[in-house]
């Protein structure tokens, strides 16, 4: 790798349409309780102390980029993060996810939101962004991110984790509006955080919408749908590429693309063949390997790892799992399924 | 109602082809703690004490009949009762679902299940069945059930409600071999379990595999798919009508529909027009209200039924929820999804 040349950057090649060397690989997660590297300094620190110190979140952003053959840097940071800046503390309990002191159930909560230039109250994120991009190798993405507002209005209606995410729905249903001025603000507060993220490094942005396949396709379209379009447009007119990613989308997946994205991240539900059937064989796709594969053995990853690389048939795919990475991954699994890729592009890829 | 007339079954009409008066109703839990008629029996009886004993379940069973104008009653058991039957106990932990005592995790474990003539040792769901059928109106279809090998495989191997089922999985790829051979021996019970039920008197069987949406189709395929098959093609081949229902689905209906089943049950994540487009119109589908929307007013619940009748476009469908009943429901909520069925249908259907 020298510095003299033009930075090779597989992911964004991909975005762009241009010819790349190998499929790109990077893994939702990939920075976290698997590595040791994380629970050592996680011993010291707790989750949300590692998020608010540029220097720590650097470091944890590019402890998988020193031990694995990765595209991609993705920030450490959570998703929830914004809470804390629109006024709505939280904190994580033990074994139980996060707790909001205060959840929004009623009109006035969302009007008591705290909007006003609450993403410069999240500037540790932008440093964090800055300081891993001058460590950085330049043939190396970094993604910044931020949670979808309909995901992060789930947290902050349920107050918590959700199973059934009765409370968000209902609030959907029973109090439209507030809903929309919900949706509205956390569009904007979002937009305006995500651009800030793209201003200090990030080249790359990925919109998490994790608990979206609970809804039905009226309401995703209805009460979701426009604010994610919102984000996803106004980050495209800036020249901002995106990861339109999601969990449980089968049934709404071209509802996800019409909502936006230079990339849809899908889960291990669908099959990517039949996804490019439905979407187009140009939508460029990300995922799909279920992050349970990477308990399994060397053998079981190798197998499920090919079984996607060969539905891709030349057309644009970024190799990633279907969701996050799980804390009882073994790294080596991490690195066998990186090696799996880096092979089969070898002899499947032309230059 | 008049007795010396034939039974005016609109469910098994559907599931004939013959021309209904109205879409049929009936709701998956539709026996359950939303009423207060349940509720006073549970204070009394424990959820597997209703189960086991043939003249309360039958009570319980016979309830929401007494109380709404449903085309079906659904015997009152739980899918986890073979497990018993199995030499699998189980119970019910408070706010935490079931808890097995010996889940299974080996080979050995699966050569210990206690298969032989397990059916027998569930003799008191046949007999609730039987005073079930010998006290309802003939009108009334009766519906007997199980669970389907790969989701009663679920709760024998993770020992109760899991979020990722990673020990399921595990088990899957790590032990492939007993893990067919569990699916097996459980497809063998489940269906001589579901043979018993028919001949005690319930005329529809619905096999639910309700996890199922967490896996891909690869898996789906080759590891679950010929087990829920065989009970369902042995069943069709006995002249029983069969409901084929899991959630999370809506990337592999085609599958679902390969395993077999009269009707298909799909959860609210679909739109039943689409379905329909993509198995064919001849599909007939039960489903699908998401049950959160039985939580807001009654114009929510009405216009959510309106919008799942307006799909039917003559199509065939048996009106339901897309998953059961939640305990905090409005019983009325129930009562206005049913007269809205009735309303649409005396406006949108022909006799």
């Amino acid at each position: 790798m020298t510095s003299d040349r033009q930075p090779y950057q597989r992911i964004m090649r991909v975005c762009g349409g241009l010819p790349i060397d190998s499929t790109p690989v990077w893994f939702m997660r990939q920075a976290g309780r698997y590595m040791e590297e994380y629970r050592r300094l996680r011993q010291r620190y707790s989750l949300l102390e590692l998020c608010r110190s540029p220097e720590l979140a650097a470091e944890v952003t590019l402890q998988p980029i020193k031990r694995f053959d990765l595209d991609a840097a993705i920030i450490f940071a959570d998703i929830l993060l914004p809470l804390e800046a629109l006024g709505v503390p939280f904190h994580f309990a033990k074994g139980e996810g996060p707790v909001l002191e205060k959840p929004v159930r009623q009109a006035s909560d969302v009007h008591a939101l705290d909007v006003v230039d609450a993403e410069e109250r999240l500037s540790f994120v932008y440093q964090a962004i800055e300081l891993v991009r001058s460590r950085l190798e330049p043939d190396i993405t970094l993604i910044g991110f931020a949670g979808a507002p309909f995901t992060v209005a789930s947290y902050l209606i349920e107050g918590g984790h959700s199973r059934h995410f009765v409370k968000t729905k209902l609030f959907m249903y029973e109090q439209a509006e507030a809903w929309h001025t919900l949706m509205s603000t956390l569009a904007d507060v979002t937009l305006r955080y995500l651009q800030r993220q793209a201003k200090a490094g990030a080249q790359l942005i990925q919109l998490f919408d994790s608990w979206v396949g609970i809804l039905g396709r009226h309401e995703y379209s209805e009460y979701v749908l426009p604010y994610s379009a919102r984000i996803l447009r106004a980050l495209q007119e800036s020249g901002i590429r995106t990861v339109h990613f999601g969990t449980g989308t089968g049934a709404m997946l071209d509802l996800i693309k019409r909502a936006g994205g230079t990339v849809i991240g899908v889960d291990w539900r669908v099959d990517l063949s039949e996804v490019w059937d439905l979407l187009g064989d140009k939508t460029i796709l990300q995922g799909n390997l279920d992050p349970v594969v990477l308990l399994a053995s060397p053998e079981r990853v190798k197998e499920a790892v090919l079984r996607i690389l060969d539905q891709t048939q030349g057309r644009p795919h970024i190799f990633n799992l279907g969701h996050g990475i799980l804390p009882e991954t073994p790294p080596e699994n991490v690195e066998t399924a990186i090696q799996q890729v880096r092979q089969w592009s070898s002899t499947n890829r032309e230059r």
